[in-house]
């Protein structure tokens, strides 16, 4: 480290610390009238929101919550989930956001792992609760949320329900100073082999995070912007990154917000449209689901802007979208990375100058890394890619806010840290305008004689077929080539299709020069329904696992 | 302190420090054809910039500059400013920015107090450095700034010309990490009696003011807004608290950029006019003479937005800005917070449902405190005051983004920094709204049957009478009511007026109930100029020393 001028402090100068309460500190003054609005249940106004927030850290520090012990919240996205997001760091305590959607040994390891001591849970969750109840090694103090004010018949031992609780608790509580670098949120990732891995961010990478990201959103002279007279509805659960860490900005920000408890699609648009939702985010899966709806066709989405990630766009989800006015941009991140990396700007000679198709295909990439992000391309060996749009390799970066290991996972958090950059096990190219292309996840790339094929790719071509509703790229083992693609295809309603005329179909991109012809699957099996995870990714893992063996069989 | 939870790293975990050099990530693929542009001499873009900021740095280090040394820039606004203030904290040096408009003896001795090793100086000053030179203690290397490559005669011991130097060093500069904590920048601020006094910003906190800043400027949907569409121009000096930070917003955000040099009227608004700027800030004084210019009246400013800042904007100087188009809004700092406090919001309510001269009350009030500033009033006792719109006291600051001492001075840095909280020296009030009105400057403060009158305040009415182009009203010693106000007015060419003329005007605003009998001033002088300091600021320290005894003659 070389030797910079770095001078004491006044005796009596404040050492701000960045602390996830000061992003509190706008909402009193800005729009304070701005409403948080749970499902057509509940809706209160940011001065409301401040005194439950003091209320509900008095509620926990009662139920004997320490600052560095972890309150774990099983619940929908919820008025209270938010109140969870801020009032839970600021004590100093960590807050833990179970994956409700993980399996009830999952649940249990990751409650046990997290050392969790003080549980909300939604009554929805309490036959999973009740049923590990007693495996629990740490939780030992339960609180109720539940929409009604009943109190469920249970054998837990709940010290009260979240809203009598609050009711009788002081409304102000004084939030202390501490250290930056403390932990303020856990939750686990999953998906490849293993247990589940804690993540973890600390206030300092909240508090940049938030930073960087409204910036980026809001400074950013481009389509899909979110700025503080946006209506906001999560469409990630808030379990998953902090329903990509979008609550802490609208926050900030004073915006109006919607929390659609669990997601129904009924509930969603009619939420959308009455609330006059401008903003939101989700999966891919998602936003099919709610473009195929019926109900879909028959209100005005033109106002909604949509930031689609957790999995690559396929373009012609991106059309359907856009026939119904929606605006969408891509993000890509992941639960280590806290997790915006990178998101979609489309350069003035684009939206000046670019063909719709053009406007669509920059749309779906990844778009640029945001600021105070470094993203690189390695190879196998970790040497550095050039960003040429050729050259593909797995990305890894730094950025004010990566997790800095797994919790209690020392081998699987130096792997994760490898020479200095968090792996990201994704693969991607960089064009030369900077633009990121994912081309898969390390471990979904099918290796062909010799060649890197990108699964989403495929998927992406097959996808544009008028009958495909949904499509999943694999590779299966091959004598010969080493691997090659299969592909599972679920078809729309009505249409029918033979094997022949996809291929037929994905040779005329061959011969477009768009794709080799060893990119066209060798099998595709037709299907009523792909493989999900529980964040409802494309689950490749079991597609490989229970499929691989029909794949070989089939034609 | 509580005991939060705080984990360790990962072995080779990347702790990512906030340094100066992170803000220039986003310029190479955002928009890298936007421009910087210098006056009617020079352009180029943000690949070049980048370029330019390497070959500075490898210019810098072969003319010995060192970590933690300090370079000095004596210079208009230039496009080599804006390469310094990168260039410089880049390397791990600080970058002194000198008040070219300070004293011989003052430059002279911040330069000696700074301990300045390189010196970077515009030709013009030459004659300036030439007389310092030998009582210079520190700086012994010097560069020339000159817009024409010829080198002026002179007996300082110049390493070369900039553009030659530059031309002639390496194209990359492997720009280290450091502690986020180092000193970046430094200058003086003058105004009260004794040394100027060194503030200094470290890179955490200009990278900090930066976010916070764009997200103010961009994320809150309001007028005056600052996005990377914008051009910018800054017509407050490089050398005043970085041009107010914004120079690092605009690099961030990939803006065109455009540099005045010298201000001259003829060349803003030709620049202004020429460019397309859409985006500056500045004192009153220097948009008082652009308004009152001749050439403003026969232009379309209408694209022009300007943040006021420095002291007061009057209404009626407000209005003259809105009768041309010119969107207005203020802005509240000084030289220690870095300097952005407070900035106006017109929320929702004002837009939408007040009145014109509402939303001209608002524009020129200070505004709301922006993301993460904690504001507070605290009365002669230190004891905290109410937000009421009606308690007046001192403003006293938390940020993460203000200087921690003045440099080498410990009594003054005790003082700033009593109790924890910056002291501001600016007296005001904080209406129920939160919006801040600064009524006056601690020491200008008029102390008068014990009450405490804002000359300001009397300026502000004043300055709405159609005659009266500028005021100043002071304090001047009474015996029986310890201080009473006095005026200095100059009027608008053409204009004459009798002192009664001015009191009865004032009377009306008695009559109105907006002040108190006893605001009106006893005594008036009509005068052609009022003095200025050397930052365009009214200066009041000496019409007092020069003006009572006339004051006291005067009716």
């Amino acid at each position: 480290m070389i030797h910079t001028k770095i001078l004491p402090p006044a005796a009596s100068a404040y050492e701000y610390p960045l602390l996830v309460k000061n992003l509190l500190l706008t909402t009193l003054h800005y729009e304070p009238d701005n409403e948080i609005v749970y499902r057509d249940r509940i809706r209160y106004d940011y001065r409301k929101l401040n005194e439950r927030i003091h209320r509900l850290a008095n509620t926990l520090a009662a139920a004997g919550l320490q600052p560095g012990e972890t309150a774990a919240v099983l619940d929908w996205d919820t008025h209270r989930y938010l109140e969870c997001f801020f009032a839970v760091p600021m004590m100093g305590a960590v807050l833990h956001t179970v994956n409700i959607r993980l399996s009830r040994e999952q649940i249990l390891y990751t409650m046990n792992h997290a050392e969790d001591k003080v549980v909300l849970v939604n009554a929805e969750f309490l036959p999973l609760l009740e049923s590990i109840k007693d495996e629990l090694t740490t939780a030992k103090t339960f609180i109720l949320l539940h929409d009604d004010n009943t109190v469920p018949s249970t054998n837990l031992p709940f010290i009260g329900e979240y809203e009598a609780l609050l009711a009788a608790a002081p409304t102000y509580y004084n939030f202390p100073d501490f250290d930056e670098n403390s932990v303020a949120t856990i939750f686990y990732t999953t998906g490849t082999t293993g247990s589940p891995k804690g993540v973890y961010f600390t206030h300092r990478q909240l508090v940049l995070h938030t930073l960087a990201g409204s910036t980026t959103l809001g400074s950013y002279e481009t389509t899909v912007r979110f700025r503080s007279n946006d209506v906001y509805m999560p469409i990630t659960p808030m379990f998953h990154v902090h329903a990509w860490g979008i609550p802490y900005i609208a926050t900030m920000l004073g915006t109006k917000q919607v929390y659609p408890g669990k997601y129904e699609p009924e509930m969603l648009l009619k939420l959308l449209i009455q609330e006059k939702v401008t903003f939101s985010h989700c999966v891919p899966t998602i936003l099919h689901m709610l473009v195929s709806s019926p109900l879909a066709q028959t209100v005005d989405l033109s106002q909604w802007k949509v930031i689609i990630g957790g999995s690559a766009l396929p373009k012609g989800l991106a059309q359907a979208a856009a026939d119904l006015g929606i605006q969408l941009i891509t993000g890509y991140g992941m639960s280590e990375t806290c997790p915006i990396l990178t998101l979609t700007y489309l350069k003035e000679r684009i939206l000046s100058r670019g063909t719709p198709e053009e406007e669509i295909t920059y749309r779906t990439k990844a778009g640029l890394p945001i600021p105070l992000v470094q993203l690189r391309l390695i190879d196998e060996e970790g040497k550095v890619l050039p960003h040429d749009g050729v050259s593909t390799g797995e990305i890894v970066v730094r950025a004010p806010w990566l997790t800095q290991s797994y919790f209690k996972e020392t081998a699987l958090s130096d792997q994760l840290w490898q020479d200095g950059w968090l792996h990201t096990g994704d693969v991607a190219s960089v064009n030369l305008e900077g633009y990121v292309q994912i081309s898969d996840r390390l471990k979904d790339v099918i290796k062909t004689g010799g060649e890197w094929v990108s699964s989403l790719e495929i998927e992406n071509l097959m996808s544009q077929h008028e009958a495909v509703s949904e499509v999943a790229v694999i590779g299966f083992p091959d004598e010969r080539w080493g691997e090659r693609p299969g592909a599972l295809v679920v078809l729309k309603p009505g249409c029918h299709m033979a094997v022949a005329d996809i291929k037929t179909f994905m040779y005329g991109f061959v011969q477009q020069g768009k794709i080799n012809e060893w990119y066209i699957p060798d099998r595709i099996i037709f299907t009523q329904a792909i493989p999900k995870t529980i964040v409802g990714k494309i689950d490749k893992k079991r597609i490989r696992a229970e499929m691989a063996a029909t794949l070989q069989r089939a034609m």
